[in-house]
């Protein structure tokens, strides 16, 4: 795998492979997947093992106040910053077993790498797993990242309640992983996160490695829709108010959007009526619109030009707009070109073919974006398919990725 | 109200009143509603009631195997077969207090009309209410006439299993209204059904009498497609197969059928997406289409016409069609031109304006249809609403329908 002008210096895929398997087994769903929702006893045998990893080969291990984990290895420059890998371990319901777990276990097989070279960088290395990226127990997603940077305060995110009702601090007091070490972190001199794509746009362009520009901005709103509820057999066309119908131009409007305006996605995931019988005309139709765009500028034209549309066809259809619900709004994230580019040149070095590409989904690397440069490097994720036990990345591109993140942290911390 | 050519005959509009009055207490939902659903406790009560009046009107009270009960005013001839009024007493959860006991407390003041007039009809007059003509608790809807005119067996029918799990024919003993009359029961001279519209059309052309022309046709099916399920941000918009991209053109599809086609109404009133995520391209989208047309003709070519859409349009969004399975499908029913006219001549006689029009719903006068010469009578429903606490028709609509009835009954009965 390693070319001549490479760092000199191998990741060993298989060591990788081991260890992505062996978390995989807990929580294990029993069909490839894992379930480990954040501070469940899952995730907190989960965190036992990394960090029992992390001590293994080394590392200074830094537990702060919500969970988050950050493990240093020091470089031969006391004074410098360090520069910072990492991702999160935690799942959705369905998780699969390279969403998150790749970024922190690469940083670790990185480490290894430079353990087996006997090399040691200017800047100490910092291999971080952050307490709740995805979400799914707790929201916001990101949430240990986003209190790493200073975004949310740590009481603010302890008191948070999850969808079972716990509190975010008492499951993390229960689980035994809420640390001293303070909030916000120290600011890294750069942050690179290897994550898989989550997409199938890698995979189709036949390219190992995406150098990541930034995130999507993403605009969520829930829309409702009121009209006359009506019998089926006896109320003429004409005088129908059918909110099914205006929900229905609504889905063909939002693809429309999408279609003209170059790189927003449009998507409209949630979609009920009432009272949802055969013979009646709905009362009401509530509908989500999911919009997202790497501009700012473009995300908010479509989100105007959709409220405008809503507004007309309803009007036109005497069908109420009852009430339009933003659900979520986050501005894109652009990362830094200096790492955009190590990334670039480091696959460029080991003959990788590379594409620069947008995150279509969240990741850490945005909110660590806010107090550092940062970058991510893609791998092809197999159909795009992810967030189901059928994610799956081949392991060369495993290799591929992880010797990628080892030379542009090497370059960094140079 | 009595003009100077119609019967000579007088409906007190204020004896029919209090009786629907009495009768809306039964089961009373104490919005004005009433809730009465076929076979419970305040079905039973309601039957009683209405049998002691029969009884106190001196009619002959026959009750068959299935609970139908049929009222008998004797005539001059002995061997005439009777002409037959009459609907149900049975409502939806969440009933108004016209829908079916109009059309029996009618058919009791047109007797008491008789009585008062001292008239005896050479056939005999009799007044029917049937068992679970809703379909609310046990399906089909229209079961008690179904059975009457020999269109379902009693054991079948007996042997039906309702939404709460109960069987009919336990219920029917359990509250005790089991009778011995056999079935099929014996065919009508005629059937004429008074009945409020259930819809706006009355009021609209603001006109007080229906003459029903029969019941529409009615084809129900339902429509599951699939797609390929993917996260809403990292898929590119051309390579999603979108099961509600697909669902949102059959919508659309349906109204432009429905206005193309004359006379032709179309009803999507189910629709639901699985996983049913803001942030996820449903894997599945399900919905409804209801159907209904006079002419059978018409509602076969709408069904093929649609058929047709869907099955393009899916292939061309690469959506698989897994199931449209049929829900129901009813032939339309013409009534008989005789009591047609008949029904327009009472009404032109008392000063009355009519149109005539289909039903947009289903009614017991469809089953008798299929034995003897039919109709109906229709009165406005203000707003066209029904089904609900709100369902309201004039006193002077009332009385005007309960006019018509008596000379339509009196002119078959000569």
């Amino acid at each position: 795998m390693a070319g001549g002008s490479d760092s000199g210096m191998h990741v060993v895929v298989d060591r990788l492979l081991a260890d992505l398997s062996t978390l995989a087994e807990v929580g294990s769903t029993g069909d490839g997947g894992s379930c480990r929702l954040a501070l469940t006893d899952e995730d907190a045998g989960a965190r036992e093992l990394v960090v029992g990893w992390m001590r293994s080969l080394g590392l200074d291990v830094r537990i702060d106040r919500v969970g988050n984990v950050v493990a240093i290895r020091a470089g031969s420059d006391p004074d410098a910053a360090a520069v910072m890998t990492g991702s999160h371990i935690d799942t959705v319901r369905t998780g699969g077993r390279y969403d998150g777990t790749l970024g922190v276990l690469a940083g670790l097989e990185v480490v290894r790498a430079l353990d087996d070279a006997g090399v040691t960088t200017r800047r100490p290395l910092a291999i971080a797993f952050f307490t709740d990226e995805e979400g799914s127990r707790f929201a916001p997603d990101m949430l240990g990242s986003l209190v790493y940077v200073g975004g949310l305060g740590p009481e603010d995110a302890l008191g948070v309640t999850g969808i079972d009702g716990a509190r975010l601090g008492d499951e993390l007091d229960r689980i035994g992983w809420a640390g001293e070490a303070p909030v916000p972190g120290p600011a890294p001199y750069a942050f690179v996160e290897l994550h898989i794509e989550q997409g199938p746009t890698l995979e189709e362009a036949d390219v190992v490695i995406g150098a990541v520009t930034g995130v999507q901005g993403i605009s969520w709103q829930e829309i409702t829709l009121a009209g006359q509820s009506n019998h089926a057999g006896t109320t003429p066309m004409r005088l129908r108010r059918d909110p099914v119908y205006v929900a229905a131009q609504i889905v063909t409007y939002v693809r429309r959007l999408a279609r003209e305006t170059d790189g927003l996605r449009g998507t409209v995931g949630r979609l009920r009526l009432h009272p949802d019988l055969v013979n009646v005309v709905p009362a009401t139709a509530t509908l989500t619109v999911d919009l997202r765009h790497t501009s700012d500028g473009e995300l908010s034209l479509a989100e105007r030009r959709l409220a405008q549309f809503v507004e007309d066809t309803a009007r036109r259809e005497q069908v109420a707009v009852t009430s339009t619900r933003p659900l979520a709004r986050f501005a894109p994230v652009a990362f830094h070109e200096t790492v955009i580019s190590l990334v670039e040149t480091a696959a460029g070095k080991r003959g990788l073919s590379t594409l620069r590409m947008p995150s279509g989904a969240g990741h850490d690397a945005q909110m660590l974006a806010r107090v550092c440069p940062t970058g991510m490097i893609f791998v092809p994720s197999r159909a795009g398919v992810s967030h189901n036990p059928a994610e799956h990345t081949d392991p060369e591109h495993l290799e591929a990725g992880a010797s990628v993140l080892l030379d542009t942290l090497v370059e960094l911390a140079a």
